[in-house]
């Protein structure tokens, strides 16, 4: 890494003379992909902005002029370029420096991203406040076409476009989201066959109009115009410049002259601008380039052949489950519609997708049409499966209390990557669903134990004639065997799982076996013996159960991954509550009341007391304080 | 209303002579402006639509055809031409009809709204379970330029113009959207100015061609191609037909007959097709073409003047107060931004807006980028406040944790409308707020107890340096005078307004007063002497205070306008949990689980149970059933 190292700051970079850059991208996508390689990552797309990001820092001067990365993803050359080539090894792990941008880490990263089509947003806000303060500075954002499908980039554009201040949006167009995009607008940017009928078209009309003799100005004028026209007609432009911006480009996103030539020439404007880049996802990576999907987001792999190396293998997913289990349950219900926003392969819905063409929607990175998209299939009849990680569910939360909730449609949410999600941290982990979802009117929130009662749950949902919600998370099934009849679940019913005589866990979801595990331990050691509950619905609660624990042993226990506030937890106090059953202890075990750090989720659960140790070592410490007092002394009826 | 009186469904409507439209014209305005001024309502809105929907319901045949409406405060003349006609005058009232479409209310309402930019989504879905089961009836979304600037919609427009499905978009512009519009999209379809020149610019080149002797075929093509071209360039068309929509138009949206043959021609297309009609908010009654603005919703008013009718009258509104002091604070604090999302009136941005011009931002109809362009602000060192009703900030719930809570950024959100709204019903509700406000990291999240307290509460969340929220009711303030010195608050410190001895009310915002009142009657009556906390905070709680609380008096009732699950009385019991205290006994008071039907905001409490009479029964008979216990022999400190 000869060159890489001399590179401490942009500084650096701007003194280098021209004919080493080559040499420098070459030396970042090396480092790249034998990072992603050990540590997983987003590889595809970073590999794809390398000459994007060295144009950037060689004309632009970050932190004073602001570049904003849409999702940030694509990030890690820049990481490289701006004083984190030391530490870039630890890229995504617990202590490391994240696969996003954040602030907290550097000052050249000017804001933290993680969800998609966000960048234009905060640039305006940028460039709004860098105006009023009468600063000089540039401002970028930087989005892939995938990140313009999502709709807050339009409000944005909209916004910006009006009121026209000095910023630059540059369009990364690679024909990708996370799979490949889709919707009108990638079929417009890709109309590559019509700049050439433009080209051609317009050499006909010049040499037309420079045969006549009786042209004048106003007819060299009309010409001018017509070629501007045609221009706006059949390229992309057409669109952007309808939102008021500057349109620049198609250009050759790993052309670095061209780059830094009209990154160069752009500078010097002072109105909004969109750049429209041409790059290849994973470019520069063989492997990456012929399947940029696999390589979008991907766990260690082998550099040499670039075969993804397995986990521990064994179990199969959830999210491979749940796809299984969806085709089976849509060949004998063609009711049964699948959903994703732009991530049929995350989601598990590729199956699905190859054997139910008709019924198989990817609406783009647009959880917000996708939401009331499926609540008009529901209201048609249909039994939408809208299928989706926890966190980015939250962009259409408006829209399943508006579109779904309020109206009771049956639309069924499955939500993936429900509680810790790993080394993405902070933006990505499923944390929050539980407390959003669940004082929703008509909504039903489940959660299984394992992949086995995940096929039920999917049934249940489906079935159920309204709103439902089940979550799971991120990662392999517990090996259980799999039922080959499905059948729902009753509503509202919890599983009496272990009974013991000093206490009641109420475990939920993926908290169910370690909450075994732990009351094994106990027990094993000496310790209490404690009933086991598979809470498996946090909307409606098994009221009768949770009541007749409460009552037996005057002590509970409540265990989730998601945060304590408004939780499973909650729920179960509020129906203490409610049933105003006073003096019952009760521990709640769960996500605290700030951000969680990247790590692997392993790391993850441990740091947070929710791995079995953890588990064993609350519950002890609980039950020994609780141990001067008798409960029943304090149970009302 | 002769003519009405003989509709009572689309089929009569559509076997009346032609003749008699434009007098139906007259008697829906009549009816629709005559019930506004008595219930208040949508004028504006509907007033602008009314040829338009008798032509639809000419043209189309619903309820098999699916007309959906978006937002919905334009289908008055619909409901008149449904069937709802002699139901018109309870509009908005409890047990009338709804101001909104509502699938219970009719089968010719398709899909419930009240939000705005989710039609064509549910469109596009009515659309695609159309096509799986084989039918062939029209599906269409009524959609105004204001909702346009709804990120959903361009999510709708690219995925819908992908599919190319068979569906009308019929775009109502009337140049405003709630306040007069703003965003590049609203100059771009208002080029009135452009299409002269381009109709005189074609007559150039048509006659310049046809002079001609030598043009051939070829050319006749190209003249063809450049007023294809031109057509596109200058006219809104070139953004939807980029989306993949067939573009048609604009037409006047008064003109009846134009309108019918306009959607006869379309009804015979299969193709995804955008009508763009142009109509005028408020037609045909004067005050509100004069100020639509004013008669967008509007409160009852003299038919004859156009003058609103006070209602009682006296205290300044809640939004009155904030909107003031805003102005006050930005005086003194030039890095207050005020924010709107199309809303200036309606959040009393006004006078800051006149005063601040610079420093005025209102975004459109786009909460989402609102959030986050405020998030980009505040990183720039600005102290930005977005105002906006609590329901409508529902929309933007992923991007005031990703944008403005994980980077602990300092941006205020000015909830107003936090609790029941009245006649707009269960859409409009800020019901949820604390609910999906109180998990998400580093959140400040406070309410008012009168207006005076509001002015001091912006003060507390301006200052605060991170995410802070506070949430203010709908309607007149208590009339309390108002401190001329603006001073922030103790973070996380309650008040103790009232010293009882036998429980402890914990009320927030809006229910501080009520439980005032509530426990003066107790008292008077013989009852319980109660001590009244005014909470001020839900994020952080005045954890010593109410501890202290819990552990004298072993009782507590919490007061709340928000649902219970997960609120304000969850975070209670969740401080109660992780303090150990158990024994406690706790009355949570809010809103249920399920819609708040419409009526005005007194019946809303009533019936609630919430306004003083029902706080007063719910105290009574908690403390009377506590009464055969006392509290000391289950409390654990």
């Amino acid at each position: 890494m000869a060159i890489l190292d001399t590179i401490n700051s942009p500084a650096d970079l701007k003194r280098m003379p021209v004919g080493l850059l080559p040499d420098l991208a070459a030396e970042l996508r090396k480092l790249i992909i034998e990072t992603c390689a050990k540590n997983g990552g987003h590889l595809a797309p970073s590999l794809g902005v390398v000459e994007l990001t060295i144009a950037l820092h060689r004309v632009f001067s970050t932190p004073d002029d602001k570049i904003v990365w849409d999702v940030g993803h694509q990030a890690y050359a820049h990481k490289l370029l701006t004083g984190r080539h030391d530490r870039f090894a630890t890229l995504r792990q617990l202590d490391g420096i994240s696969g996003f941008p954040k602030r907290d880490e550097s000052p050249h990263d000017s804001f933290d991203v993680g969800h998609a089509s966000t960048s234009i947003s905060a640039a305006t806000g940028f460039a709004a406040g860098r105006d009023l303060a009468g600063r000089k500075n540039k401002v970028l954002a930087v989005i892939g076409d995938g990140s313009m499908t999502g709709g807050m980039a339009y409000e944005a554009m909209n916004h910006a476009g009006h009121m026209n201040r000095d910023m630059i949006v540059i369009l990364n167009d690679n024909e990708m989201s996370i799979a490949e995009n889709v919707g009108a607008l990638s079929n417009f940017l890709t109309r590559t066959g019509s700049s050439e009928f433009v080209y051609r078209f317009k050499k006909n009309v010049e040499s037309f109009l420079g045969r006549m003799d009786t042209v004048g100005k106003d007819l060299l004028h009309l010409a001018k115009k017509l070629e501007d026209s045609f221009k706006v007609f059949f390229t992309p432009g057409m669109l952007f410049e309808a939102f008021g911006f500057e349109y620049i480009g198609p250009i050759d996103g790993h052309d670095l002259p061209m780059l830094m030539e009209t990154l160069e020439k752009v500078k010097k404007y002072h109105d909004a601008v969109l750049i429209h880049v041409l790059t290849k996802k994973g470019k520069g990576y063989k492997p990456a380039e012929a399947n940029p999907a696999l390589f979008h987001g991907v766990g260690p792999f082998d550099v040499k052949t670039g075969k993804v190396l397995k986990g521990k293998g064994g179990a199969a997913s959830y999210t491979a489950v749940f796809g299984a289990t969806l085709c089976k349950l849509a060949t004998d219900d063609d009711r049964i519609i699948g959903l994703t926003a732009a991530m049929p392969d995350g989601t598990g819905l590729v199956p699905f997708s190859k054997q139910f063409p008709d019924r198989f929607f990817d609406v783009g990175i647009a959880e917000q049409h996708g939401v009331t998209f499926a609540a008009g299939l529901a209201a048609e009849g249909l039994r939408p499966v809208f299928t989706v990680y926890s966190s980015f569910l939250q962009r259409a939360y408006d829209l399943v209390f508006h579109d779904v909730c309020l109206q009771n449609l049956p639309v069924t949410f499955a939500l993936d990557r429900a509680g810790v999600v790993g080394n993405d941290g902070p933006t990505h982990h499923g944390a929050l669903d539980i407390s959003y979802l669940r004082h929703l009117p008509n909504m039903t929130l489940m959660a299984p134990k394992d992949e086995n009662e995940l096929q039920h749950m999917l049934a249940t949902a489906i079935n159920l004639g309204g709103p439902a919600a089940l979550r799971y998370p991120r990662g392999n099934g517990l090996g259980v065997a799999l039922d080959q009849i499905i059948e729902p679940l009753p509503i509202g019913c919890a599983e009496l799982l272990r009974e013991g005589t000093d206490a009641a866990v109420l475990a939920l979801g993926s908290m169910v076996q370690p909450a075994l595990e732990a009351c094994q331990q106990l027990e094993r050691s000496g310790g209490p013996r404690l009933t086991v509950i598979n809470a498996r619905f946090v909307k409606p609660l098994d009221q009768a159960l949770i009541m007749l624990m409460a009552r037996k042993y005057g002590c509970l226990i409540t265990l989730e991954e998601n945060v304590l506030q408004g939780g499973f937890g909650s729920a179960v106090l509020e129906l203490l509550e409610e049933q105003q059953l006073t003096g019952i202890r009760v521990l709640r075990l769960g996500y605290p009341d700030n951000q969680i750090p990247q790590g692997d989720q392993k790391e993850q659960r441990a740091m947070l007391g929710l791995d079995v140790a953890g588990i064993t070592a609350s519950i002890k410490e609980f039950l020994e304080k609780s141990l001067p007092f008798s409960h029943e002394e304090s149970v009302r009826r």
